[in-house]
């Protein structure tokens, strides 16, 4: 059994810590991936801190990884040893449902196989993310990257960039459209991004002057500061498209104004508390609110061949495995631009 | 000027009582309308009760007409004196903004003009709505009637028709469709007769045992009664499209899990208490909370005309005039089948 290293929680309360433990084989149809680089992602803080209430421990997060294919079964075709792969949010499924045979695998009927504290579903075992050296994967779930993108600058890419990706193409954002993203952080950033890439005229909403600038410079066409209530009446009712990616609890109905007939807001982040919406708001425009979340695994490929072709990648910040703690005390003051990524070679 | 005679609420209190008014002389592309039946609509005692918190007083609710042509102007083409013409919620847009340029006068940028307690486009004066004798109105605004159909079992589907064909309608209640509509009162009782009409399975969703017999005689496939947990879970995740026509606050997440990938789930009452959004529900299956209201005229016409081709009309109680008052305290109580129209007879 391939024993692994890799940084766990082991409570709800304590910083993460060293954790050895061990990996099953590769199956036929399975690799094994040295991890280069795993991205933090905001989710990892809830889980290990058991935000969700579904924690079980030790813990070792993370589920935007990047890495060098070391073994592969026989059965493998789309990855020889020494090619990078990539390993997102989920890593199985049940593989015969309608969503599954679909390529929609997050939307498994059974329930898709989270890369972390999820029951695996060859051995029974709780699975182990990306804050460690090594990950055992099926090779359905993992992804192939194109050569010209900077792994480290990748590894966002299979959380934040699918998240943001999907529903703006779920809900073609395009030329002709006006498309407001909420927030800007991990998956902001990246739907700033993708919407400018996509063509349409891409508008930042914020609570913050001060992201104006970097807004400007990742793709915003317009950038509109939400307490700004003159500002925000200029634009009710011109927004065919809002990506919400805030994940504080915050009020929807300055959005909804800004919805035009039959616009969508679609919230990708999970607040804490549910928010109240405003039905007249929905009723008056035949507005709806939507959710989004991941993407299948064809839709994660499209995306990652996406960004090669169109040079994109995430802004990150590499830190060693070491400051792990000190980068979720960041990441809750917003003090990152515009995510942490950790280079597994501190591990060694 | 014509005079009208009417029932109107004085203030937010006291019950409904006669009121004599004048309307304007009818336009050259304005009909005037001697009114037969005029059906009693739950916003009219919203509004009349000043529970919107928009009531100008004296109130002369209703905005489900139907009546017979008395005067035509002179550009009028599609009625004839003695013709019956029905009119519904809004009587007047800008008829020059983009959703007035389709055919979506609801949705007219700058505000449609409310059958009653709204500000007149043409002579500024406060409208004037059903609970009388006659109503004066541009006939783009007004609709023919298929002959083979009740004129007094017409009138509901001015507003309750309307408010459920449009929705059905844009989300493709049809063959294929597992469609829910929740609420058996006026607006449910029309949602369940046209989903089962466009050949959606059409399952009708209540808090009531008693509600069962009736739903299946009005066109459910199936009755789930939404209390039993077990039978909830049994669907859970097989809807496509629910109709909430509830208009009491009411959790959404039961209905929530009942939507399979994709579906939607949209409100066509205005509940006083904003509803809360169980976010994970929406995330994990992209689905989307929606509000519709009314349609356009064309589409209006387009139902009444369905209506007329598939028989269709509503199930009604008739009441004098006199009995207004008695009315709204029985639909407080939903002690109606399942919509009541006023005979106007009664008022001479």
């Amino acid at each position: 059994m391939p024993s692994s290293k890799g940084y766990a929680a082991f409570d709800s309360k304590s910083p993460l810590a060293p954790h050895t433990f061990n990996r099953r084989e590769p199956g036929p149809s399975e690799i094994a991936i040295e991890i280069l680089y795993c991205g933090v992602c905001h989710s990892d803080l809830h889980m290990t801190r058991n935000e969700w209430g579904n924690a079980v421990y030790p813990m070792v997060p993370g589920h935007e990884i990047v890495g060098r294919v070391t073994a592969a079964g026989k059965s493998v075709t789309k990855f020889r040893v020494g090619d990078l792969a990539a390993v997102g949010v989920i890593v199985d499924s049940c593989r015969h449902c309608e969503p599954c045979n679909r390529g929609e695998e997050h939307f498994c009927i059974e329930g898709s196989t989270l890369t972390y504290a999820a029951k695996d579903r060859v051995d029974g075992s709780i699975t182990m993310g990306g804050y460690s050296s090594n990950y055992i994967v099926d090779e359905r779930f993992a992804h192939t990257i194109p050569a010209n993108l900077d792994p480290a600058a990748v590894a966002p890419l299979l959380c934040a960039g699918i998240t943001t990706y999907s529903p703006l193409r779920h809900w073609n954002a395009g030329p002709g459209k006006k498309v407001g993203i909420v927030g800007l952080g991990g998956l902001g950033h990246m739907g700033l991004k993708f919407a400018h890439s996509f063509g349409a005229h891409t508008v930042q909403l914020t609570t913050s002057l001060k992201k104006k600038d970097d807004a400007l410079k990742l793709g915003a066409d317009e950038v509109i500061v939400s307490t700004d209530a003159a500002e925000m009446k200029k634009h009710a009712g011109t927004f065919d498209f809002i990506l919400d990616t805030a994940s504080a609890p915050h009020a929807l109905d300055p959005y909804l104004s800004l919805l035009k007939q039959d616009g969508t807001i679609t919230l990708v982040g999970l607040p804490e508390k549910p928010p109240s919406i405003n039905m007249f708001a929905l009723i008056t425009k035949r507005a709806s609110i939507a959710g989004s979340m991941i993407g299948g695994m064809p839709e994660t490929q499209e995306m990652l061949d996406y960004c090669g072709r169109n040079g994109i990648v995430s802004e990150i910040e590499v830190i060693p495995i070491q400051q792990i703690n000190e980068a979720y005390e960041r990441m809750l003051k917003q003090d990152v631009k515009y995510r942490f990524v950790i280079d597994m070679s501190s591990l060694r």
